[in-house]
């Protein structure tokens, strides 16, 4: 009850505009520090200011806010998180993959530069963010745990994670795909890199093992919440507010959620993986309200 | 004197075959324990264990054993460099960029599979390079080393060094470059991982802060002298032992040393490269055996 009454009174529009501008500054600071007035450093600025929600940022910053204080390891993960997550999205838009013209409102990379400046923009970024992750920690003892944040990460990204996600999505326009088959893919491409976005902020603010563990079950369930939103709102969503085009999964005859499972199915499988991201949370306590918060946010959207 | 007879009696050729193996057997392990059996692993694979010169595993661990001892850390870190090298090279081949149908002999990755495959193998394998630098080093007091080496190799690779390489090489195809652009273009395209390689190789076998900076001049020369002679191989070369097209430059109408110098001076601009590059191995005495034969190897190759 109290709880509830907590998380009422919290203001989580004021809270997103925080987190975002931090990190919109750090990534800001960053663009200053490593960017010259080339090709390369435009396009990949070009896509990295698009104003996107900066969900994982945010998500990075509130779990280490769960287990101890949002430090500046923990922001410099959050923006490395949001250059990899830019970079993904690049490189999906391009013509030989979902070949997409416009993103968050504006011409995709390969639209405004051209498709070989996009593939090296996003390389770029991706490479970008391991060199940051790789800045001496601000406590040089903490060199052990950058590394097993840079191990997560990549491994959330790669081959076993996001990168395999995105080549099963594609192997997966032509074909019928199970309900299954369709989790595990939405597990992989967009779950593990929000899962590795709440780990690496507990890890950096110095949660437990015990604590971690919670936190990849609520990030886990949130990830798999906002694949299924994001194909309700591809069939119903307004284009305008999604900055993108809607309508695209029935066009291109793509298994989503609510072509398996029907609206109203989808709706209540989305709910009840916010039930059990909320329900990990429950051993924080009142520290938990901003990624409580968030979790409801995902189900609310409307972009 | 004694030095030039210990290099005669130094089998370059069996100790590139021994360096080889122990890369090859290193990479075999990484795919075996990594690598399932779905497309995305078998585009990287098919990369990966295309026969390629190893230069910079070779590189890395010679410099290693200039400094100190190869070890495990120092395999690893080889490894990981020619996975960074074997990214790049499936998107410099894709169509978008030099639009390259033969590697190594054998069809690139998007001919032997499809454009969207190579794009995300490249992807993937570029990722798999930093999961595999931040495991735990074989001492856990040299973490700090690690993250260094994790930064050195993500600049070099990065959008302030091989990727802005490419970029302002697909730049210069469509414009007269003059030698000093040329040279920064290699300097980046070429020259900034195989530095890298050498730096990495000598940090993780404990080369104190002098010996890095002598290897980094030799891996500067080296590195120009390597694309110089790569122009040269370009105009002369047998396509047959290139295992790649031949005559392509000047096809492209592409700026080269040979065409901006001409052949001669072309040939005495790498000799000159490669004496600095001797020069810098000075203070290591015969240590540096395998680094210096590796440089006259450099500009004697043919392929």
């Amino acid at each position: 009850m109290q709880d509830s009454l907590l998380n009422r009174k919290f203001n989580l529009s004021h809270y997103l505009n925080t987190q975002r501008n931090i990190t919109d500054q750090a990534l800001s600071k960053i663009i200053k520090a490593n960017f010259s007035d080339c090709r390369l450093s435009s396009a990949m600025q070009y896509s990295l200011i698009a104003s996107g929600k900066r969900l994982r940022p945010v998500l990075c910053m509130a779990a280490a806010e769960t287990v101890g204080e949002i430090n500046d390891d923990v922001v410099m993960a959050a923006c490395a998180i949001e250059m990899i997550h830019t970079y993904s999205l690049i490189h999906d838009d391009l013509p030989a993959m979902d070949d997409d013209k416009l993103r968050r409102g504006k011409p995709t990379c390969h639209i405004q530069y051209d498709e070989a400046t996009a593939i090296l923009a996003g390389d770029a970024l991706l490479t970008l963010a391991f060199e940051i992750l790789s800045d001496q920690p601000s406590l040089p003892e903490n060199s052990s745990i950058r590394l097993q944040v840079i191990k997560t990460i990549a491994r959330a990204a790669g081959h076993n994670g996001m990168i395999e996600g995105q080549m099963r999505d594609i192997e997966a326009e032509t074909a019928f795909i199970p309900l299954d088959e369709l989790k595990k893919i939405h597990q992989l491409k967009t779950g593990a890199l929000i899962e590795a976005s709440v780990i690496a902020g507990a890890q950096l603010a110095g949660g437990t093992t015990e604590s971690v563990k919670q936190l990849k079950i609520y990030a886990g369930n949130i990830g798999v919440a906002f694949q299924v939103i994001d194909d309700i709102l591809n069939v119903e969503g307004d284009a305008a507010k999604m900055g993108k085009a809607t309508g695209t999964d029935a066009f291109r005859n793509k298994s989503t959620y609510p072509g398996l499972l029907g609206m109203e199915k989808s709706r209540r499988f989305a709910a009840e993986l916010i039930n059990n991201a909320l329900h990990a949370l429950d051993i924080f306590g009142n520290k938990a309200i901003p990624l409580s918060a968030l979790a409801e946010y995902i189900i609310k959207r409307e972009r």
